[in-house]
């Protein structure tokens, strides 16, 4: 079958796992019964074990399904740690569904996969050597890709089914009150693992600061969870976030930036009171700074900044040009820290920031948001999942969440190195053209034909060539020619779910 | 059938609401699985509307749930206005569902009942007219009494099944962000009405103050929120809590607080890190008062103080000779006015603080609880619900669930005017006398014959003497005889759960 975007989708597959075809963006208003956890009810006399080993064999089943959050990023060692355990006791056909996978988790999970231990994978996205595996068949049954609101969505309406979650937090007491902003280790929000709190049968925290009772804040509370273990360390805090924000000095990434401002500043959302999301690199960073001083030439406060938060975006709320920041993710160091002293910056949950399947999410009253591209294609759909070689190695993340916003600006270089990053058809289609507005670049922008109201608005603004984005593609094209196409097999290791649980794509294993 | 604590149940009432009899105070750990509400999922982009009847009329059918919190006690303006919309429109066969009753709302609810808009009620408790009007066979089926962490219990497992929460609010923005502690109507602790938000199919709040979007801290988050209604007042700010904080001049009220404080001092919970729950009233005040020079006498400080909260606990806090207030709910402005101020005053929703089927409730980590009753008897039960008359006229509250602490006092006179306070046998059990640990009367104490260490412990205390509760209630039968004996009809008018949802009693219609 085909679904509305045009992709090939396997037949059989797509039936075995019960899965729709991609249709629309509009999630419409669709009533759904929620799943809830069992629970064991305890006076929590007992939580705090020793032995993290004691937990798993005394709780885990074979074919289980684990969770664990990736809000410790490359500095987490809970993954590790529990996973090792896993192993060394030959459990068979888990299920592993993280927030995401980082590239510190990559070597475990592939011998995981080796061993027949975890026979499935459900997360944001992959990269390196584990991506590297599962787009060469490691995996037994396809990978579900799912964005953070899509995660959400699926937990809360049973698709992931949680068994036990593993938590790594920097602070918990010893009931289990635990927040993600005190500690060496701390990072700030635990967006993502609120989800898993909330729904997971059995919730394992686990601790190397086991703080005096009662712990609060606690956006873990006590009430979900099962068991607190202690261990050496859960993490290396040098690696959690990117220490430093330095801005981008690249003169390509300085005039996309300025560009994607002069976007915003003249679109109809640039008013009092708008909401915008950045996200995290140089470029964003770049795109952050220019905004600041055309916010404070124009007089302009925002009412929120939204989503993976970096220093730079705390500054303005400190500057008093963000009214709120909301928080599902920290990115560096300094946005981490600040949370715990700036009652502004609001810790909210997945669900919260993204979830179509609530009763209204962060991201639908998202104004403007700026969002990058591996590869975006000629109908304006752009992949984040998949590399030039058809690998995989990126992640779903917010990205189909946030292009729901009012203006969404894909910013991304004509090419990077030999590889056109504007192509006729995108390699894996992540989020679809339908929720794409703009798309700049340093030669100029093209604006989504559907909006011609933005066209109409932005066909003028000085230093900002307007486009057709098959005349991007046809620039990029000329400067590194067509490449040749991908080779892949029959087979499809990874099914990537648009947020309301459609199949907008799968990706199969690469021929090498 | 009889129960545990001897009391004659009925039968086809009890197989008809499919209960099981009192057996024991220990929850023991049973797997529990949880209930969800259905969700109608939305962008939330037309959630504010002025009419309340069309909210009502749109969403609300014959023989629904529909809940409500107290939170505003006698200033309530929501409750009445929600209720007289449904009487007009001539609704039937409803089921009233709040955290509890509060005398503002008897007369809409006695209209209710007589014209068949309202046939089931659950609640804390309920007094004057509205308790008179059931005492007398008002309502068509048996009211179900539930304690505090009770109704989260039975929420959380699908006994209660809220179609509708109407939760007033003294702020929210369009989306439905709202919390307790800001605006004219602030009361603080939103606790009980967190219970409705996340578990209801529907969530209507009603405010008279929209603020900016969005509304931090969100105690209800957007995500749980149908509709934002706007009306011009949601509730009287002076009727909300008790203005002033005057502690007891009444000498016996005043020998009761310090012998409590005598007990609690002397006990082998005193010390440093302990935690207590004093609750509400000129005497618990009082013991407030006296215990906090205790601890100050003894360099102790405590880790929490938990329940309702009133100012003098506060008061505790920023002293430092309390580190937590765990705050469920508010009893007088100046406790709710400092929760936006208190980082260390924590708001903690009804399951949090009392429910015995989550992993681990505030209760199950009380050391000291002082409560009151309207009667006890010579087995340590205790009756909070009804009066000498046999009349309705109380709430469980939090009482079952506090009980279960380390050291539960029981503070109370002899007698009461002409009426016994301590009697052979209650008129209502409410709380078992097995979580009962000490009587404190103005003429001494009783310890219960099960903490024998107790005994041991507290038998020399200077100024403290110790009789058995028959000796007690000896003296007070001394002092104004033995009463007529209550005359009920064999009609159940309510039916009491104990906290696991057991029945420890039921109350008959009074015959007149």
């Amino acid at each position: 079958m085909k679904n509305s975007v045009n992709r090939e989708l396997p037949d059989a597959i797509m039936k075995d796992l019960d899965y729709k075809p991609f249709e629309s963006v509009d999630f419409g208003q669709p009533e759904i019964q929620r799943h809830a956890p069992k629970v064991r009810a305890t006076t929590g006399t007992d939580k705090v074990v020793d032995s993290l080993e004691k937990v798993v064999t005394e709780n885990l089943e074979d074919g289980m399904t684990i969770s664990f959050h990736h809000h410790f990023r490359e500095g987490d060692y809970v993954f590790n740690m529990v996973m090792c355990i896993i192993i060394d006791h030959g459990y068979k056909n888990l299920t592993l569904a993280p927030s995401s996978l980082t590239n510190t988790m990559n070597d475990i999970v592939i011998e995981a996969i080796e061993k027949g231990v975890v026979t499935n994978i459900t997360s944001s996205g992959m990269r390196g050597t584990l991506g590297d595996a599962v787009s060469h068949g490691a995996l037994e049954n396809p990978v579900i890709f799912r964005s953070h609101g899509g995660r959400a969505r699926a937990i809360e309406s049973g698709e992931i089914n949680i068994d036990i979650a593993f938590l790594g937090v920097p602070n918990a007491d010893e009931m289990g009150n635990a927040n993600g902003m005190n500690g060496e280790t701390a990072f700030g929000s635990l967006g993502y693992a609120l989800m898993d709190a909330r729904y997971a049968d059995k919730v394992v925290l686990i601790t190397d600061n086991l703080v005096e009772y009662p712990n609060t804040p606690a956006s873990i509370e006590q009430t979900q969870v099962d068991y607190v273990v202690k261990v050496d360390k859960v993490g290396d805090p040098d690696k959690i976030g990117s220490g430093a924000t330095r801005f981008t000095k690249d003169p390509k990434e300085l005039k996309i930036a300025k560009t994607v401002n002069d976007v915003i500043v003249n679109s109809p959302y640039f008013k009092d009171g708008f909401s915008f999301q950045t996200g995290s690199g140089g470029a964003a960073l770049a795109v952050t700074r220019f905004l600041r001083q055309s916010m404070i030439d124009n007089g302009i406060t925002a009412s929120f900044a939204l989503g993976g938060i970096t220093k730079p975006t705390i500054d303005l709320l400190e500057e008093g040009l963000v009214k709120r920041v909301m928080d599902v993710q920290d990115f560096d160091k300094g946005a981490a820290h600040s949370m715990k002293l700036n009652p502004a910056q609001q810790e909210i949950s997945a669900t919260w920031y993204a979830d179509p399947a609530n009763k209204g999410a962060m991201v639908d009253k998202l104004d403007v948001v700026i969002l990058s591209a591996l590869e975006i294609d000629t109908d304006f759909n752009v992949n984040v999942m998949t590399g030039s070689d058809g690998v995989i190695r990126g992640a779903v993340g917010g990205h189909q969440d946030a292009a729901t916003a009012k203006l969404t600006i894909i910013s991304a270089p004509l090419v990077r190195g030999r590889i056109a990053t504007i192509v006729p058809a995108v390699t894996t289609n992540v989020t679809p053209g339908a929720s794409v507005d703009v798309l700049v670049t340093e030669a100029g922008i093209a604006i989504n034909p559907n909006r011609k109201d933005l066209l109409e608005t932005l066909k003028s603004v000085p230093g900002v060539p307007v486009y057709t984005i098959d005349e991007l593609q046809q620039m990029a094209e000329k400067k590194v020619g067509k490449p040749e196409p991908l080779e892949f097999t029959d087979r499809t290791v990874a099914m990537v779910e648009y947020r309301d649980g459609t199949i907008i794509d799968t990706i199969n294993e690469v021929k090498d």
